[in-house]
């Protein structure tokens, strides 16, 4: 089973600088690069597609609620044909450095409380997802392997592209723990290698001891956390030594 | 000679309505959408891409300063590249909007004091055609008849349409007679026409009754106006009266 | 009893005009002025403290979530120190216009989705008057005569003035009819004059005919709908008429 | 003479830190506190009042330009009255949280574009100050010890503390040598202190090497740039050293 990995970048903003871009940039094979409303700028996001491209890791857009302020980590109660046009408006700025770069748009994952809450919100996601149908491109939504942004995404037409996180531990039922709970992350950059070797063959052990099944296509690999880039740097050594080499999305994910 | 008719349009923002879209797009041939940076938001993109197409009228770019509290009337000191990247944010936004509807984006129009400014402002014309020409698609960068941006655009290696003004005094060098000035405001409607059916002849009536030679694309009519709906109906039938059909400039802008 | 009316005011923004201010200081008591976060900027408060200080109308504080897009009509997660950090700096930024025109800051009505989120919300609420009593100068907190913000106030021992709507049908446990249902608005100017006169008398009949108790300090004149002036005017007449003269809430409303 | 040290504060914003604020406060007298209109929001406002008032260092306002993306950098063309309207909002937004804290605001700094561009402005040089003046409490205008905004605020009746540079090189003119010239920046922490010394006594050597009288009544201490910590202590182990004792501004500067 192909996997990619991902990440979150271009989140620095004005004179303000965030996460470890060019590190993490060497590991991963996706890069969410912010669209300018919780993060990013103009200049950053000229500056982060350019530096994916030179190191041939694909771009997608990483679009959020209107909430600067609040870094985009908010719930905010946004109808379907707003969550729709403010997607598009994020993905279509995006684009235009994407394109002017010679970089085609692979993907789009939405950011922070509107991930999340798209996960239980039919409306919502499907306002997500037909912003990647009218996008156009063939772009690939990214979500978790369940709940009702795949479903959006699957019902709207659009390639979904299921997301696993290596430092976060799983319930179960395939959800994952709740931050606020112990043990809910996973720090040790062997033990998340250890997960994401888990998620190739389709599987996870749960906070219960238990293995699961769970189908990822893309792991998370978090830019903003200490140690951040040693983990992505472990678990891309750790891959490529098991013989697996990480690739974008957009070279496996197919029309659900 | 051929002769496009502009209007800015979309600049009705959040709960807030300004200027009477509906009425003008029944009389211009090209919309100059506004991009959410001084008005707009992206349900008014959406709103107003959809109304243009509608009436067989072609959709370009309004992008602004980052100057939403000023509306994009104040002058800001902005390197070559902070314009390049802005304009180019905003283009993708809309153009997002116009692929979505299946409108093929036509042009840029800097909105307010960037235009304003420009003109005399070698490297932000630069900053300004450079983001035209990267965004691609062929699309034509408006804006007076003389100046730096002309200039700049011509440079780069865009197209360029020529803009005049029905309801505004000409100095005899060919530059408009500042807003100030006691006569610098035309508003009677037939009276603009008239200069409207000039510029088609290239050649305008100066403030102090010498005609001089000018040669435009397009015409801008002023939306926000009071009587603006009005001017717009006059020019348009008395263009016709006279044998003109206005086109929208793609269709015979030609690159310099 | 005394009554006061209020009425939400200085919501223009920028070049867009909203509202009917100038009409409806004639007719009510107490101006809420938005502070810049929903509607408003530091010109249009200073215009607006000065015309309600002209016509002797007092002037309170109408803080927003910072939802600018969205006209602060959007349901948003915040945490109690949000809520009290942003109430309190909005507070302020008035205030300063208000003491440069020796104006004394009465009150503060939350505006649209936070004033009726709080009155759910035992955390939001606290958050809420924790800034009103931070803000210090007595001020008083206006919210609907039952609920989380009613309590919230008395608990952290800030004014709170109970806040009644002439305009809108009320169930017979004493909240507001959806305005979703029918029969919710009321527009006739008499109806709604009728009904101010019954929340004098300290009752109000029910959408179901039943006259129930409820005490009001303050009623709301919306300024945004239309007729909404000739609603106040209408109102204002009917209670001198009536013997009855609308005074600022800060004249009579006690610690509870 | 008595003197005070200043640096610019609160800076942070959303989740954004920026400069070495809590190390900085242990060596100045006076915090200019950001006022979230370039950098800084409430929560960091908030904080930064109290971490100031718990070190005994006075606090003032420095509101900016309304230019968040370009952290109030850039110029920006602005009338008197939409100056004083901009700069009395930041100050009561910032005064909140300093009543609220108990803390007496003590005075104005400009930021950045603004500060240097109203040094040769008088129209924007008195609209600062009338903002000054009318948010009352005597507030202290700090700008340089020449031009147009000490002569502004000495006209509308303002105190106004006349700022210097220990980092920075003078012409002989009085005026601070470009940053784009080699020499203009010193680095070095006992440079700095000794130069600051130096303005103890009224005076400070030239980059041509001649001694010049300067009268500065606070020295600014950059927060922002590498080393600013131990450059800041330097000086301030320096002027106690030398058995002055550092004083927040509004203990001695008088009405010009």
């Amino acid at each position: 089973m192909p996997i990619d990995l991902n990440s979150d970048m271009g989140e620095s903003y004005s004179v303000y600088t965030l996460g470890a871009d060019e590190e993490i940039l060497r590991w991963v094979t996706s890069a969410n690069v912010a669209c300018g409303w919780h993060g990013g700028d103009p200049h950053v996001m000229r500056a982060t597609v350019a530096r994916a491209k030179a190191l041939g890791v694909a771009v997608g857009a990483h679009p959020s609620y209107p909430d600067h302020l609040g870094f985009g980590r908010r719930v905010m109660q946004l109808s379907r044909q707003e969550a729709r046009d403010y997607m598009l408006y994020q993905i279509g700025a995006l684009r235009a450095f994407a394109d002017a770069l010679g970089v085609r748009l692979q993907h789009v994952k939405p950011h922070g409380a509107i991930y999340n809450v798209a996960i239980k919100d039919r409306e919502l996601s499907l306002g997500i997802a037909e912003a990647v149908k009218e996008a156009g491109g063939d772009l690939i939504l990214v979500t978790l392997p369940d709940g009702e942004t795949l479903k959006a995404g699957r019902e709207v037409g659009v390639r979904v592209a299921r997301e696993a996180f290596g430092d976060r531990a799983y319930n179960e039922d395939g959800t994952l723990v709740s931050r606020k709970l112990p043990g809910s992350l996973i720090t040790d950059p062997e033990a998340v290698a250890e997960r994401v070797l888990g998620f190739v063959k389709g599987e996870v052990k749960t906070i219960t001891g238990k293995t699961i099944r769970l189908e990822a296509d893309t792991i998370c690999m978090h830019g903003d956390t200490p140690g951040a880039a040693r983990i992505a740097q472990t678990v891309r050594k750790r891959l490529e030594a098991a013989g697996i080499r990480p690739t974008p999305m957009g070279e496996f994910v197919r029309r659900g």
